[in-house]
């Protein structure tokens, strides 16, 4: 499309009624898994399976095609081989189907005759006014229908992330994963080939999708650059844009060529584009869902200085490390934070920024110690490593030691869990209550943990570089905002 | 100590005898939880409490004094207050005790009288030909005794990794995060302030110790620079030594010298005595687990040649920018790899570098595909990802869904779990066969199937850029073990 055009896209994302055209009773095809998935996820709307033979296929009543279906069909989800995919999409135009996702591969991706048979489609497409999602796409997901019409039996949380991948196994797995942590999506779309729609449409619908918030996208390349900037330009002024973008060497954007067809581009220009829109970049799909996670719970930092809050010296010296090589600053805090912290504190503690908890057992000094470091005057965010440890960290250990009087146990209910869910809750207070982002650290890879946290409105990380990484971008996002605002 | 004097540490890490020497009935206080986690893991010596009470702790008979005890004793671990410690030690003198562990901190890393406490705790331990572990640490741990005389209730794995920390937090973090995901240990030592012993020293230890074959430190500066580089080039030679250093920026640094009173000293100039010793750098604690992965299960790589099979084209991309980022190459494959790897994949496959497995469902052909990849004569490593998935992966939403008939239940065993035990397996009989590394990436955080991979002897990472580190570290040291050799 060029340049401005914005079509509808609901018909992707809110449809009324489905068919899936190349449905089986075969559980190892598509045409079965897509259905099957669609129906486990509890699709408010109506499901049609198209199949010659027109037997039953998970319980729902089949049709021998597209045009047997007695009733309006809003998108039709293609499963056939790509050389049938052209007349299926004839037969959609001729029902009146609004969209069609082909989830088939077999075209550009694979050679010239592919590319033909895409280009073919894409004209049939688009003179039928039927919006096209893919080819070879892994397909879609709405929490919005409940609609789940994906390849991997993923079901991602309800939630305000959208996200557009040009790779459905990342896109998926970055669903998978993402909702392990808490996180919760509104859209998805595998945008595969992007024949007909591209990131840039997407993106513009998001933007104006109620129940989207914050935009992620990992993207191999962009079909329309100017189209891109406008879009993004005008997004980033109300909702946060990450990308995630692959092939950054000539090698590794030349097996994106022969993997989504994209033309990466310079790796510089791509640079140059997402600053000057404020869009923020990502380096991997962990990085994605720590920054999604961020903005959807966090107030954004009024500056770079940040109070480190551990539990452990050698963590203090790492966080401080980590802070400084983005570009954050570590400063020493005031006289009446130091006195307030001494009265919480063991005697012999640094009085420096970071504050070390210096091994001290007495969980019930920690929401202090946090609060006033929160308040301190100089301090724009918080670092906060080791007030969530989980239960797991030593309860294993604890329940399984020889301890005959159930202390472990004990130990781990009262001094982790309970100290840790109250963390929690005073980390969420305290940002409410001064405007200020907080950020814990687990130290963990337990995706339990941070969900945990995640559910109590705390964004909480596995590593102390990643903490620090969130706030310098949350950063980075707040001065493009403040200049954007003194530009317009 | 004065640099290339080495003193026999065995009675830190094999003691026949422990006495706790602070020992206590009140669970909340290290002089329980210590001989407590000692108990839970086995020790196979005798413990002795000391306490002024002389009542029974543990279950075991305890001695007001150390003087008391009516056997000889090896090792004094002390948790009394720091003003008490040079008595303690006298009488460790006294007793013939051969080494002392100080967990006590307020020393000199809290001022000026900690300082001299530390300075006179030298001073009778030296005098008295005492060991000094410490003041200020979490304890230690050894296999070859089963000893844990830790604070943190953490039983690791035995193994063959040796642990060098002056974070106690840190190490013993890492102890645990390494045990959930297979690695084994066989010595650790929180080195606290180090007074006596210092990170040089004990390195020396661990490189004579005969169950280490890997050593690891977490450091924030070190004593004595000089004989660092004396051992550790002579270490390498045999066993690979990897290091996190922290305290990297000049307030990093500052941060260091409060907690560990560590003097950090350059960065350049650590960075240019690690190159010279063939020391490898580790920027986080998963990053020195990662490499103690693959050097305790992988062979050296004999070049940069890396082939990169994924399932999923978009992993391709992103692994091909990691390899590159590095300074590792993604060469085209030669004819007769292209022509074999025909026989497995669909036509319209990419025949290119990465290997894309292209969607393929019959999960029998990865090990046939892996098999060609890595028998390419212009391939030195191998990065497989997607061939271990985990059956929880898509196995969680398979057993949930509304499937009547258990088949979500059948293929998560089948076709995700099956499947990934034979390609774990192949992929350890390949390593052994061509001598080359193959790098297994999961893209997930769960430490239960990294930990069941390295069971069957594969090095699992959790992403594509950590396989890409973990591959460029190791040629980093082959090709100094090279150069090495050539000079003497």
């Amino acid at each position: 499309m060029s340049s401005g055009h914005s079509r509808d896209l609901s018909p992707i994302f809110e449809p009324k009624s489905i068919a899936v055209i190349g449905a089986s009773n075969n559980p190892t095809k598509w045409g079965w898994i897509i259905p099957s998935n669609i129906l486990s996820n509890g699709y408010v709307g109506k499901i049609y399976p198209v199949n010659p033979k027109g037997e039953e296929i998970l319980g729902l009543k089949s049709y021998p095609s597209l045009l047997n279906v007695p009733e309006d069909v809003d998108l039709a989800i293609i499963v056939r081989p790509a050389p049938s995919v052209p007349q299926h999409l004839e037969e959609c135009v001729e029902k009146g189907v609004k969209a069609a996702i082909v989830i088939s591969g077999g075209f550009r991706e694979t050679g010239e005759e592919g590319e033909r048979l895409e280009r073919e489609a894409v004209r049939i497409a688009r003179r039928g006014g039927v919006l096209l999602v893919g080819p070879n796409t892994m397909g879609v997901w709405s929490s919005t229908v409940s609609l789940s019409a994906l390849m991997p039996p993923v079901i991602p949380r309800s939630g305000a992330v959208a996200l557009i991948s040009q790779s459905g196994n990342i896109g998926t797995n970055a669903l998978a994963f993402g909702s392990e942590r808490g996180i919760g999506f509104s859209k998805f779309v595998s945008s595969g080939n992007e024949a007909d729609i591209a990131t840039e449409e997407y993106l513009d619908y998001f933007a104006r999708d109620p129940q989207t918030r914050v935009i992620l996208a990992y993207i191999e390349g962009l079909r329309d650059g100017r189209r891109f900037i406008e879009v993004a330009k005008r997004v980033t002024k109300k909702k946060p844009i990450i990308i995630y973008k692959a092939g950054r060497t000539s090698e590794g954007a030349k097996a994106a060529r022969s993997h989504s067809g994209a033309l990466s581009g310079s790796n510089r220009i791509y640079d140059a584009a997402f600053k000057q829109c404020g869009v923020l970049k990502a380096s991997t799909v962990n990085e994605l869902l720590d920054l999604a996670a961020a903005f959807l719970l966090l107030p954004l930092p009024r500056g770079k200085r940040v109070g480190i809050l551990t539990w452990g010296g050698g963590y203090g010296v790492v966080a401080t490390d980590a802070c400084v090589e983005v570009g954050l600053e570590v400063p020493t805090l005031p006289v009446e934070t130091i006195r307030e912290l001494d009265e919480y504190l063991p005697p012999y503690w640094s009085r420096g920024n970071p504050v070390d908890l210096v091994g001290t057992f007495d969980r019930s000094i920690q929401p202090k110690c946090l609060e006033a470091l929160v308040r301190a005057e100089n301090i724009d965010s918080v670092i906060a490593s080791g007030l969530i440890v989980g239960r797991e960290s030593f309860g294993a250990a604890l329940t399984n030691s020889q301890r005959s009087d159930k202390l472990g146990e004990r130990v781990a209910d009262d001094w982790l869990l309970t100290a840790d869910r109250k963390n929690m809750d005073t980390m969420a207070e305290l940002i409410e209550r001064y405007g200020k982002p907080i950020v814990a650290v687990t130290l963990t890879t337990r995706a339990q943990l941070t969900r945990e946290a995640f559910e109590r409105k705390v964004a909480a990380y596995s590593s102390l570089e990643g903490a620090a990484n969130v706030l310098v971008k949350m950063l980075e996002y707040a001065n493009f905002l403040r200049c954007r605002g003194a530009e317009t």
